[in-house]
């Protein structure tokens, strides 16, 4: 008597790999980085990091990126809403400065993955 | 005699703010950072990252991740081209394992801005 061998094309794995990372905290993460990555946002940040006293007024952000302020405000809209840095009116100019911590969460984020 | 005084409006600042960083590296960190910007490249990552012997197969990232084959291969050739992570063919299938040192640049990237 012979057996009958049935030979599934569509297997080939051993292990059953599940998410380690819960939905929202994927969103979370994905938030942040996308969020750097623009090369614009990625010097935005770079300029507001290395700045004096750590804080960068609008007014400086334009000419060194080479673009309208309108733009530049529109990148550090996206930045400061996704919590890497604050802002902070001062009559006519909005002041930036790297949020607390946010970088170091962004490594914690990336040394967790 | 009034010496005739001129107010710039558009004068606030005093510092000359300049980018620390250049274009092409602030092109290379943003790469990088838009790769890890999306949710299921973030818990493929994951996933790969905790794999049984630090690779998991393409058959065994899909159904996790809950998407279809041809967009989960997508998202991986995304990570593969960032440098995030490396691909090899065996017959059918391909296994993908995390960088060397990827996460690592990245996290460095992170301290520089």
């Amino acid at each position: 008597m012979t057996l009958p061998v049935t030979i599934d094309q569509t297997a080939c794995c051993t292990s059953g790999t599940a998410p380690s990372l819960p939905l929202a905290e994927a969103e979370r993460i994905a938030r942040l980085f996308k969020a750097l990555g623009d090369p614009t946002r990625v010097r935005l940040l770079s300029m507001i990091s290395s700045a004096e006293g750590g804080e960068a007024c609008i007014c400086d952000l334009t000419d060194p990126v080479g673009l309208s302020q309108g733009t530049v405000s529109h990148h550090m809209k996206l930045l400061t809403d996704a919590g890497l840095v604050t802002r902070e009116q001062r009559g006519k100019w909005a002041y930036f400065a790297l949020a607390d911590g946010a970088l170091d969460a962004a490594g914690e984020a990336l040394r967790g993955l």
